[in-house]
């Protein structure tokens, strides 16, 4: 395995052979922002994928598992290493950097650690490592900061058993209430609070967690795109304009359990049967839409009772919608209904609907956004301005300060599975842009105040 | 609640007035036949009843968790009440009764104590606990027994944490060898020998557990019919001509996992979807067919990675096949199976299959048989012969001895549901003809050698 190479035997380098000249990495220089140390970064990034990693290669790093527990004390070996001092706030999130000339908000980059089950390595350590690597080079490069920069790494971004995705960031932003973290529980039974304190937070102390543009100026998080409009369109940086809304409902279907030999086929009540066929009443829907910017997705299904010789007595699944559009997203669940209820009607099963999650899209900071695309112009670096389809901590930040996001493109557009990758080429062109925006912020937001 | 009442808020008890008029329970006494002693029973039944009920009176008892050897517990300790002394198998069934005159093969009555997940009071303590009242009642009326007498309680009948139901009965019978019981495991990984140790068995002496005709020379399982046959009949005992052949597979859906707000429609191989769409293909073959004696059920599905944010990257699912009749079941499974090819070609998954059980169509025994049909007629109740649409351990003993089955209706067919219950008028008239149908055999067999 080459030094340049992520650590897979699946290499896809030569897949963007299309991707439109640019300067190549070595030219990737403006004045004053330090060379991307390429092997060093490789050499963490694989180090740290093998955390939680299985045969497969596929990723298992939970919140509140054993190999994220490891992931954090990783993270802050590594930092310490590089000459930062880890922190850890009420909830968990993991906080270090620079200190500044100047006791002003700080500028940050982050993203998180955590990993889906059977997940990939670049979705949340991309940005993690990066956060590190920027301030890492830029102090070696003799920069001399006057906010204060730091690095995050943000506590359960993605579900987890605490049935709390984006904890962290929601918690700083004041977007998910003590009460609320005090009262949760996993599905055995287990307080969130005794996971949290684990791994050295303080649920009592979440007040204290609190952060606003007082304390955070801006705030940018590297992530890969997890789709293929950069891919397709061959350019390796996408600047995020905005961050799609995502409504969630626990659709549950009860018919009746009964024996699975002397239950004659009219007699049944078949709970997953009716599921199914809801299932792809909503798939022809959205076939019908055509509408690229909106998702709609079934991705948990829980059958009860779950025994080969019993009739399934309740279905319970979840509904995933997503656009940058809720309108759209509340025109699709207002039309889904009455063809789900058709359904039960006629299979005599019920239906019961619980909304777990109703997020408002969320724009990124015009500023933030301004800065990443003239970096990148100055770099000589094609961009795209596009929309995020997934939510990230970014969406919860950008309700307290300016946020921006920056993508990588993804091979083949695949993430939350183990074949989820991106390309080093594009890695280390984002490197050079976040180093550029990070200076640029630094003297454009002199303080908070906007200077130009 | 009166005492000759199940001990449940909902009885049905009228539900069956079409019932044909028969001999009053408390004239159904034939010459030697002892009086069913009703108060004992129910409260034995209902007291039994409670291990591993939950609040909603779904019984939760199957093999290997706590409940199950409470009910172990519970039954040693009331055939000690009753006289009886209990031993325990290899494979942990559990046997009692009494001594004959002679050193004859005995005249079994038993069934299961484990329920399904969810599961009812009826599905095989009906059995235990009615072999055991038979039993007791004989000896108090100073019936003298030839052959000894023995109840039986057998060893995970229903499906279970290490995969193999019908687990006592196919060991007793060597149908299932003691190299797969040493081999079996549980989800978590646990060894079957351990579980089977923890009631006081022992896998090394599995090959000491095995039953023949110089051992048992007749059985008689007493069951609920789980189906609706003899209630719409208005029949109250049902004599088992045979019992169906069961077929099952696992098949697994493998699509492609991943993101479900960046991967558009058209790029996705939704596993879960793809099964939905084989599902219903299903149903609507088995609707085509209307073959009352023909079973199809998906009754355990699971999907994987099964989060709300991830498209299904693969979904495994059991297809259950039963008849009388063999030839239909294959002939359906391999209808069935272009179908689902096309289905998964169409949308780019594929499908393993793995075929998980196929046992074949059992005859009940000629001479069991008429002995319950001829003892029927002389107490003056009607019956039915039918067929079992659920396998039993009785399926098994059939192989080695002669074994029959007498059903009781079940009140709206209901069964491994807690809706699940029968008439105590039925059961009362089961116990007349169980009581003599043993002294009948006791005669007619004859230390194994038919008399007539």
């Amino acid at each position: 395995m080459g030094e340049n190479s992520f650590g897979t035997s699946k290499t896809h380098q030569k897949s963007l052979d299309s991707v439109p000249a640019s300067k190549e990495a070595d030219g990737l220089k403006l004045e004053g922002i330090p060379a991307f140390n390429r092997e060093r970064f490789l050499q963490r990034f694989n180090e740290f994928s093998r955390i939680g990693q299985d045969q497969s290669g596929a990723i298992n790093r939970p919140f509140g598992s054993e190999a994220e527990k490891e992931a954090r004390g990783w993270i802050t070996a590594m930092a310490q290493e590089a000459g930062f001092t880890v922190t850890v706030d009420a909830i968990g999130n993991m906080w270090g950097g620079l200190a500044g000339q100047h006791e002003w908000p700080a500028i940050a980059i982050g993203s998180h650690h955590d990993s889906v089950p059977d997940g990939g390595r670049f979705d949340g350590p991309l940005g993690v490592l990066m956060g590190i690597e920027v301030l890492q080079s830029l102090r070696e490069a003799g920069y001399e900061n006057r906010h204060p920069f730091t690095f995050v790494s943000f506590t359960a971004e993605e579900p987890n058993p605490f049935e709390l995705s984006t904890m962290g960031s929601r918690t700083i932003s004041g977007r998910l209430s003590q009460e609320k973290l005090l009262a949760a529980k996993d599905w055995q039974g287990r307080p969130l609070a005794d996971a949290v304190a684990e791994v050295g937070g303080n649920l009592q102390q979440v007040p204290q967690a609190r952060k606003t543009a007082e304390d955070i100026a801006a705030f940018i998080e590297l992530h890969i795109e997890q789709g293929r409009r950069l891919e397709k369109r061959g350019i390796p940086i996408g600047v995020v304009s905005g961050i799609c809304g995502i409504y969630r409902e626990l659709i549950t279907v009860t018919g009746e359990a009964n024996h699975a030999g002397t239950t004659e086929f009219p007699d049944r009540r078949d709970a997953l049967l009716a599921t199914s066929e809801m299932l792809l009443a909503l798939e022809q829907k959205i076939g019908s839409l055509n509408n690229s910017s909106l998702a709609a997705t079934v991705g948990r299904l829980n059958v009860v009772p779950n025994a080969m010789n019993i009739i399934p007595g309740s279905c319970s699944w979840s509904l995933e919608l997503r656009s940058g559009d809720m309108d759209a997203v509340y025109a699709l669940r207002d039309d889904l209904l009455p063809s789900f209820e058709a359904i039960a009607s006629r299979r005599q099963v019920s239906i019961s609907r619980e909304v777990l999650l109703n997020q408002q899209p969320e724009p990124m900071h015009e500023q933030v956004i301004s800065t990443l695309q003239t970096m990148a112009d100055e770099l000589e670096i094609p961009y795209a301005p596009l929309a995020s389809m997934a939510g990230h901590d970014a969406t919860h930040v950008a309700s307290f300060t300016k946020a921006g996001m920056l993508f990588v493109p993804s091979i083949h557009g695949k993430s939350h599975c183990k074949e989820e990758e991106s390309r080093m080429e594009d890695i280390e062109r984002a490197f050079y842009v976040l180093a550029a925006a990070v200076r640029h912020l630094d003297t454009a937001l002199a303080g908070g105040r906007k200077l130009q």
